[in-house]
């Protein structure tokens, strides 16, 4: 379907790039044949490493005229398989794109090019008093771009909004060469239809976001964090719907189940004492300027934390107990992916239906004989379920566990969910999409694609 | 191009509907021709009233199939001519479809028929202790689903994000009668295009928007109000950014101009003492929980604009007087239109732009010799332009002022904002599309535009 990569096709892209921009020595390609994604690997034919805007646009008329598969990649943390090159081609790595262009302390805007390190925007911000607060777990390595592509996410989307309401407008190479910005740098926009919001979440599929402009808002000052345990997963997540209807907006608010804890706490050495009767944990987060008020509202979510029979509550008292109790979320999917090989998936409800969906998984768990560990932005409704392999057979694992996580998602959506709500479909999710949606709506989907992308070069193999 | 309608089809549409939703009649049908958008009128042939989607379904797919312009309708409200039937047709009023199906208190989400009106949502929110934050000032009569079709606005935008950031899931008809749900009823969504995000704004041309699950968030408690005065506009404005990097996000901050407020002094005859040197005024609103840390926050933001020449604050002591100043807002847009005949610009830009912006067109109006009335939010960097036709003639008003809102679009562009931040493009702004974007950008969205409605039958005439 595609075409193969030729000594002039490399040469070409040579003299667009750079001769220090074309790589196709094995390290290279074996490295960008792979993500975060599973065990899977894809080996590309060429890694490019473009640094301007204009030489993109000339790879992709290139691609598009000699119909060359082209598989954007950003930091290469994704979970779906997104940045792995199916049909190998040409692997576009966005990593010299890593300028921040400006801080606009006047307007609160960064703009950015989209190679840029989540962290790195971050602390760029936090440096003049401003506050990004977009951060994945992957934050340390993952890039703007690809958080862009996939609507990321992570654990302060729950007081402050996904990615989806800080990005204002986007520059974007379309498969044919032509580059566009999406929109205006401003706060509202009713100017004809968002393409901003279409470039969000469209995983690569629909054009190369090369420069974006973000939203910043003013640092808080002050921030609190509380775990708490709780005798069943049910209370845990029943006890979120109920810290919100008390009025109180955390700005995190991540739920973990007791196996994950001890997995991690086991993995990272943490200093963090399991209690005996705990069967999950709630780490909650409140952020603001006046110090006090966050008392009166950590008061008020201990009144609410014990009507669903929490066993104790721990207030961080320093910074670095605030760290550790942070580590024990954020390095759990590191002690899952070093404990076994596992399949994660990304499910989303409204968040009262949690205690539902974590119940129905352990059902299905014992149904389909998987053991999965649950953990996730319970604020947001969002579970991410890894299926460990451990000691199921290869067959199971590869063949019988489909219909495992078919029932889970089916689960999901029978809640009003959906099958990610913020790793994206990708390679791995794609098979599942019928589940959420109609063959009129994908084919909704499909015709957008073709609006874009008509020769289908771009990001092939993804999300239909 | 589009046929007309015949008694057999007035006879198809009795059948689906009703004999009672089907209007013919004189009244009607001059009634539907008008919207808010200056003195434009354009009759349909004929006005529906269906109350239910499937009816919805069955019109469309019947006019998709005899090629019969339909354009939807809310309450009426728009300014930018999006209703106005302009090639005759059916008239699809959704006033019918007036149901709030459901407030969950769990999950916070409203699932509402399109047809209700805003301040109806409201209240019913508020009823529960909850807060529904996108109120336009025509929230009385404007209905969510034009709202949601404009990718509406109002004040509390600056605190809470617009309506897109508040609409999670969308049944909507499609031109040829296919139903479907955008997305899910969830806070995250990464499970390909998000054709929830593309719908809202999309002016009613790519399907009907029946149904709709917004988010709700909890009412806080208390709310404090000022007005401050300036010496000039552009202090007023400068003042407007320096609020937000003192760290404090009001819940709105509005703009007015003095020739505005003595004009709605004036008109709606408000106890409202306009002081000499005034040129300009702030209405800044503070929300929260904690009534001690609004007064901290106002004494913060009265330091700020000092050092902007402010000439006096009042706080409003009672919710009378809050009322009172809010109708000096409020009831600008009817000050202006009982005054003169007028054009209503819905310029934006990113906010530390205004000064300039209000200073450009200040100076448009010298060369052109029109008289603008400037209001809006500020704080979003929305300024709603108000020309006023007054002594004109008849031909430069139709003719020579065409440039000079060409003119004041260019500035608005080149400030990096666009022409229109919540009113749509509609009828009335589609001839100024290409001073904001490429031909490339443009045959993107009529291409998309043709993924939906491939025979052009919903809402012709519009946005292109």
């Amino acid at each position: 379907m595609f075409k193969s990569i030729n000594h002039q096709d490399i040469a070409f892209f040579k003299q667009i790039c750079g001769e220090d921009a074309v790589f196709i020595d094995d390290d290279s390609l074996l490295k960008y044949s792979k993500d975060e994604t599973e065990d899977l690997s894809f080996k590309p034919e060429v890694v490019l490493k473009p640094n301007h805007t204009s030489q993109i646009s000339d790879v992709l008329k290139y691609c598009h005229e000699h119909l060359i598969a082209v598989t954007p990649r950003g930091g290469g943390t994704g979970l779906s398989g997104g940045s792995l090159p199916v049909f190998g081609g040409v692997s576009l790595s966005l990593e010299r794109f890593n300028k921040i262009i400006q801080i606009d302390e006047q307007n609160l805007q960064a703009t950015v090019e989209t190679g840029v390190i989540t962290q790195v925007l971050m602390d760029a911000a936090t440096e003049k008093g401003l506050y990004y607060p977009i951060d994945p777990s992957s934050k340390g390595s993952c890039f703007i771009g690809g958080n862009i592509a996939h609507g990321s996410g992570g654990p302060r989307v729950v007081k402050y909004g996904t990615l989806r309401d800080f990005v204002l407008n986007l520059e974007v190479v379309l498969p044919n060469g032509d580059i566009i910005w999406t929109g205006a740098n401003t706060l509202k926009y009713a100017s004809g239809y968002n393409l901003t919001q279409l470039f969000i979440g469209s995983e690569g599929t629909l054009g190369i976001i090369t420069k974006a402009v973000v939203k910043l808002i003013a640092k808080p000052i002050h921030q609190l964090l509380m775990m708490a345990a709780f005798t069943s997963e049910e209370e845990a997540c029943a006890a979120v719907s109920a810290i919100f209807k008390s009025g109180i907006t955390p700005s995190a608010l991540e739920f973990m189940e007791r196996k994950g804890v001890e997995w991690v706490v086991n993995y990272a050495q943490l200093n963090f004492n399991i209690l005996d009767d705990a069967k999950a944990y709630l780490l909650i987060e409140l952020d603001g300027n006046y110090l006090d008020v966050l008392y009166q509202d950590c008061e008020t979510i201990n009144t609410v934390l014990e009507q669903y029979h929490c066993l104790d509550v721990l207030l961080a008292e320093s910074s670095t107990q605030k760290e550790e109790l942070w580590k024990v979320r954020r390095l759990m999917p590191h002690s899952v992916k070093s404990n076994s090989i596992y399949k994660e998936e990304d499910t989303v409800v409204p968040r009262a239906s949690l205690p539902k969906l974590i119940k129905g998984i352990k059902v299905l768990g014992e149904k389909y004989g998987f053991e999965a560990i649950c953990y996730g932005h319970a604020g947001d409704g969002n579970l991410h379920v890894n299926i460990i392999k451990g000691n199921m057979s290869d067959v199971d694992w590869n063949m019988k566990l489909k219909d495992g996580i078919k029932e889970i998602f089916e689960l999901t959506v029978s809640l009003g969910g959906t099958i990610s709500g913020e790793h994206g479909i990708g390679l791995v999710q794609k098979e599942y999409m019928h589940i959420k949606y109609t063959e009129t709506h994908l084919n909704l989907m499909r015709a957008i694609k073709n609006v874009f992308d008509v020769k289908g070069i771009l990001n092939p193999g993804k999300i239909f």
